[in-house]
């Protein structure tokens, strides 16, 4: 494979696009292979497992994810809690706008707004869900006393109406939501609360342990397409690997190797899961996921639904 | 203030170097500036919220923090739980060796040794842990049903005998250890595998939300050392809000603002919590935590030492 | 502004994308923000300095930045001597692979290779230009003695063919191309045996620093787009600031401010040239050229086509 | 070799801890290893170039950079100009202060301040340059009309009397500094206004070439040690590699090697120059120079000091 010049063309797509990137050099070609590692799982009938960090959720990627999960695109979610908190606030009327980087956080403050990065949620969005979730945990308290987490996201998602929702969406696809460290959110005040006055309700994060771990077999191919690090990215790696290794492995993260953390931790150590032989089926691609994470699987679904693997948006 | 020009002297102390970083410019300014914060939040008295990610305790800083938490510089600890499971292993004899982050990780493998950046964990220590926790947990079993995960800690950290053990030196100084999502290592598996035999075990994991809401009060002053990023981060920031907001914020990681992401947040942010009003009350170093935290900490528990306010190494 | 749930359309356009991206949340932002500083630039008749570093024209980008100057989207360009070498070999015949990031370099070593990321240079292809220049030297010394950089890159230009060359495009448009530090590569060894042989050869890079200056005015409007870091963004940085400062500016890099270096200094600082009074004509992108450049870029081409400010392709 | 618990001990000297650190983990590990390169290459009597750009000038690393010229730890210097010039500066009764990298950049500007990272610096320091200089050059052309920029270097130098100037003490040892990119900063402004008035008067770059290659030899052992990256760096790989290798390096660096710029590439390569056969020669630490380079450089001095290499401070 040699570079190749790149050249523009009036009304250039997307598909265009990431296939030049395959020979433009440094990271372009690093995404390019990572849709090319996300057609291979799809076609060899992996089960998917995507995970991504709250703050995506946060962004408008959180539209993308619920399409993913209806496209049949991902089988099993992993993700924090804040990223569960803001997909139902947006399922139950919520916006949040756009800020700065660089802004001036007293005024914020004052403002009663809350920042994350460049993204700001009012203070009254986190009321009314506070408002939201009370009922609802009444609601499924009056169901059942003790609950795996993944159970309880699926009856939450139930709930909702919101094609865009992620919670909505796998509810609906049977897709599995775990979310290993629930309390550490609005939501595990809320938690908190409700147990005060009803101490006989459990979330039996224990019990989830083993509803992700039977997700999936030894059997089965498994893929992995973890964005950004933490906890979510980490889990899926965990489960995969005590059911015999993942087969695939795409991760796309601003963090790098060389602080040995989880978040910069390279598809590289896959080989050391003694199952993937080969570089073509791993990808690790440096960059900003809501950059990244479009033109990879945009290419992935173009070539998927053009093989009849993906049906329409 | 001015820039200074550096001179090494002979035999110059860590807080020689570390008083010199004050007016060299870029990133040392600010770890001269994160030592003089630690210094102001202990002198008021501050309850201190120490958080780290579980490679931190995988490398050779675990033993600076049970070090810490034994001159009483940490009140409250967050971390993953990787990092307690090796803070057990070496608690019980394991040895962790040094590697390269350019391993050939096909090798590794064949070899049973897994690598973390480029520090290497055998196969085995993971089996002798499972050796050694089983037991432990049909003894916590024993005693109670149902655990909140900082009281199982403290009574993991009451079997220790290791002086350099954070569990032991937090059980031995009634420091709680919080971590929030228990499930995602090793220790998870276990405990999956334990509660599969007693289905009325059960890890609550709301209940110890309530534990670290109540480990501090809003009448109390509060600092929060955060290292690295993730769910740790995120949850001793998540409790100190919801009790007031911290006074004092020093956060090291090698994570950037530009993705929105928790790890990379920044100090400036603690502003936005309507109770650090000045400057000189936060400081955010970018680099690595193994090299960065050592320095900051040890020109701050020299300056305490001096004053009295820290005892005897 | 807000948040706007993202969705895969089928045959969606780069455009299609980048619009997208203006209300995804953090990066994306700000890429489809540097979209719009240069579509403003170009319609307001700045004088447009184009900055990359050499690997960029290592890479593909190389064809990309060619068109872009027969376009008439770059009126002065600022370089490192490697990228000219190089657009130079590929210009007559030579090619680049495509390797690995982790290569095993000492096998490289012997089978005459050589890496810059994981793009391959053989050393024939050094070999080979050393062959093309060394006459082309001595034609232009028999014209005269000497030789201010941009004019002699000029010369050059003349005498390729190739139309994805950045030297013939932009010696065919008028578009002059600095180099401040044009000893700084292969090409410095060969300047420097031929002035062995013919002492009153001179290369004047103090005369090139006046055609810098008076390749645009005060009266002019001046915008900057930097692509990656060191001499070329500083340089195009320090002549518009001689100038009168530039009104617009749009850096994309991998470096971040913390470090206090060029390469990671942020377009905030414009405001402090004094010309810039809004942030709607600034924008710092943060990850590789070789995926944002183009991206923005094409948004950018599409918008300015559409209205007739760009001609075909 | 394991990971070793650390403990901080009263009055720790830098040598104690950096010895610790190479027992501590990820880049600890490797800060520890750059000390040791650095002792092996100054034993070996290899022919020291180091390199840093203009920003770790501006910082208080200047003087010691002085130091090691003094401390015959430095036989060759690369730089950029902005280095010079602040150099130049500080020799002459400027001083900088400190301030932040969240400024407000208008405000500044009304000020007539110029920020570099968290350093600021006046315009009438810049003023005051130019009225230092300019004479300056005058008397150089009187000397001579032609001049290589290491020896213009040099006879700056020797006018300054600053024992914390890199200049004066580079003239003082004989050490010469090469500057490849002499015109991208104010004094490319002052050579251009003067050269304006004496068309004669050049600035010979291609002619400084030949001196950093004849600054060394086949024979002799080379060590670079290159602080961040861009042209500096690029420049003492180029002549090392001319000269037939380096036999040792040490990077440092806060560029990864992802996006393929020089800035980020590490010792890993310099195996493929086929002179560096082992590990031990080479060493590449991630973070932040103005920490790094004191730590691993006092470790350094104190060994070779210990064994009589190194003279007093």
């Amino acid at each position: 494979m040699h570079v190749q010049d790149f050249q523009w063309k009036k009304g250039m797509t997307v598909k265009e696009l990431t296939d030049a990137y395959g020979s433009i050099g440094f990271q372009s070609i690093e995404l390019a292979k990572a849709a090319d590692v996300i057609v291979k799982m799809k076609k060899e009938s992996a089960k998917i497992f995507l995970t991504f960090t709250s703050n995506m959720a946060t962004s408008g990627l959180r539209g993308f994810f619920a399409q993913l999960i209806r496209l049949k695109m991902a089988n099993v979610i992993v993700t924090t809690v804040g990223g569960i908190e803001e997909d139902i606030m947006k399922a139950t009327g919520e916006t949040f706008s756009l800020g700065s980087f660089s802004s001036d956080d007293v005024a914020l403050h004052e403002q009663g707004l809350n920042r994350v990065g460049n993204v700001l949620i009012k203070n009254e969005s986190y009321m009314r869900f506070e408002d939201w979730i009370t009922p609802v945990l009444a609601m499924l308290y009056e169901k059942q006393k003790r609950w795996a987490v993944s159970e309880l996201l699926r009856e939450i998602g139930l709930l909702l109406t919101d094609e865009n929702s992620i919670l909505y969406q796998a509810a609906k696809q049977n897709v599995p939501i775990f979310c290993p460290a629930i309390t550490d959110g609005a939501l595990g005040f809320h938690l908190y609360l409700f147990q005060q006055k009803h101490p006989d309700f459990i979330v039996d994060v224990v019990k989830d342990f083993g509803n992700i771990l039977f997700s999936t077999s030894h059997d089965e191919k498994k893929g992995v397409i973890a964005l950004g690090g933490s906890i979510s990215k980490h889990h899926a790696i965990l489960c995969t690997l005590l059911t015999g290794g993942a087969d695939y492995a795409v991760y796309m993260t601003t963090a790098h190797k060389t602080s040995g953390s989880m978040s910069g931790a390279t598809t590289e150590e896959a080989k050391s899961w003694g199952k993937v032989k080969d570089d073509s089926d791993i990808a690790t691609v440096i960059g900003d996921v809501t950059i990244l994470f479009p033109l990879a699987m945009i290419k992935a679904l173009e070539e998927l639904h053009a093989e009849g693997v993906v049906g329409d948006e």
